[in-house]
């Protein structure tokens, strides 16, 4: 492969990975359907993405800073409704 | 922040992002419990993996292919439990 097909081969691959998040945002935020959803998969992923934002800011490394910019509010958006919605199952 | 926490900042949120997967997995496999599982994002996310793991190979990035060969496994299993509830739903 060429240097350049390599290149298209990353880039396309974070376009994958970064925007993969919203259509399940989206699926929740429609549905509420929760229950399939790992709490503990969003508590770890989400602080992850968050700690890679700032690992990007504080190295300038702006395509690792937009990617998880791009994801956070993705990933929160989940995580804020399972949350919700074990919360509302105890009362 | 110096040089060594930024790195160590680093690594722990790859830890992060890259082990979160393996709880939802864990719970899917588990409950079988799909519904709330959105297809059009493991099948991107899947896919963009595969894609990563392929780039870091290719440009002998180590801790990129290592990092998506660990998430592959999670995604994959995740992917082909949906698929399956999918087809089992439509006989």
């Amino acid at each position: 492969m060429t240097d350049r097909a390599v290149q298209l081969l990353g880039y396309g691959s974070a376009f994958l990975t970064t925007t993969s998040f919203f259509p399940q945002a989206i699926k929740v935020l429609r549905t509420n359907e929760t229950r399939g959803i790992s709490l503990r998969m969003y508590l770890l992923f989400t602080l992850g993405v968050a700690g890679w934002g700032i690992y990007g800011w504080l190295n300038r490394d702006w395509p690792v800073f937009a990617a998880n910019l791009i994801t956070f509010p993705a990933t929160a958006a989940i995580l804020e409704r399972k949350i919700k919605s074990l919360l509302n199952q105890r009362t």
